[in-house]
């Protein structure tokens, strides 16, 4: 059952992360787990994990512990994945092509239906059987089709145009690739994926732990 | 100056962001720069700014604002980027030849230096004159050559394996795209770049501001 409660992004965060343990079990044929043994595997405490579960309305039975399946099920709704997600990508370049694919995407409900870029050298070109168009046939394109997510793998000049375009066609969700960072209309989602900044974060970590 | 004092993974996770917007600011000629100017542009509380720059002892004058080329160079030495990193990539599909071709990295201090896979058809392969060779060559590149940072972008299957690998042959860090999650020596770093985890935090959002 949703609860109508706002869940922390923390939360929110770290749920990804028992999914994929959670389907990890599954595959593996185990039916119940408690939450000791979740945390053994997941290196998080137990306590941890009763009160993030909890939010949900705690799915877990006392000296029983919690039905891996049920919980799975309930994490890809609480989630947002017993759905399907319609999505286009904008910059077929390296990175696109590495997303576009990236077939377990597909398995979790997303499904990639348009690429687009103004490479001329790209356009008309097949990626996992879709035709790469250019930019210019996008606006098209989102009046005919209803697209949830549009993931932008652009360089940063452009990107913020491109999102403000999207915005106003319709767009729901940005999975935004470029090192800049989108601004968008409140109701109109932005995750971004910044690599520089993870790279540069390592650095830090690493700089601090080996030479201090 | 470096502080011997631990400052928060929160606040170095938001270092990057600065040094961009500092390097952003340089490229346009600015000199200097108020907390109160700064926070407008990155959409954060001018006193999160001034909290978080006091970490490093404060670079700021009152009523004179920040030095962008000091605070810049000042904050590239604290994350460790006054100096250069050798990186190696395990894995050259789709992904690790984005991550290959991007040539920002370089120009932040990130220099690839070893390519390697298990697929033969992509041995032998040059990516940006770099040539892929197969695992086996691993143990003694590691050996002849001082790695800092290894970018894993194998399937799951197989990439524990490889990270104790590198662990016992000396490796600093690692960059993982692998969606599991490896575990190392305390002494070696790994940042997580789990995209799918990303894309389902995009997906909670979607579907909890869409259909609620």
């Amino acid at each position: 059952m949703m609860q109508e409660r706002k869940i922390s992004m923390a939360v929110v965060r770290r749920l990804p992360r028992y999914y994929r343990y959670l389907g990890d079990l599954l595959d593996e044929g185990v039916t119940k787990i408690s939450s000791r043994e979740l945390s053994d595997k997941m290196k998080v405490t137990a306590s941890q994990i009763r009160q993030d579960l909890n939010n949900f309305g705690g799915f877990g039975q006392q000296g029983y512990g919690y039905n891996v399946e049920f919980l799975y099920d309930e994490i890809a709704k609480i989630l947002g994945l017993s759905r399907r997600y319609k999505m286009i990508l904008i910059g077929a370049g390296n990175l696109g092509q590495a997303l576009a694919n990236y077939t377990p995407f597909t398995k979790r409900g997303f499904d990639l239906i348009g690429i687009f870029d103004v490479n001329p050298k790209l356009i008309k070109l097949s990626i996992r059987g879709i035709e790469v168009f250019d930019m210019d046939h996008l606006e098209a394109f989102m009046k005919s089709n209803e697209v949830d997510i549009a993931i932008i793998t652009v360089p940063k000049i452009g990107a913020q145009e491109i999102a403000d375009n999207l915005s106003a066609w319709g767009i729901k969700g940005i999975w935004n690739f470029s090192p800049t960072d989108l601004l968008c209309k409140d109701n109109v989602l932005v995750e971004n994926v910044n690599l520089s900044q993870s790279l540069m974060t390592l650095a830090y970590q690493i700089h601090s732990t080996h030479t201090n």
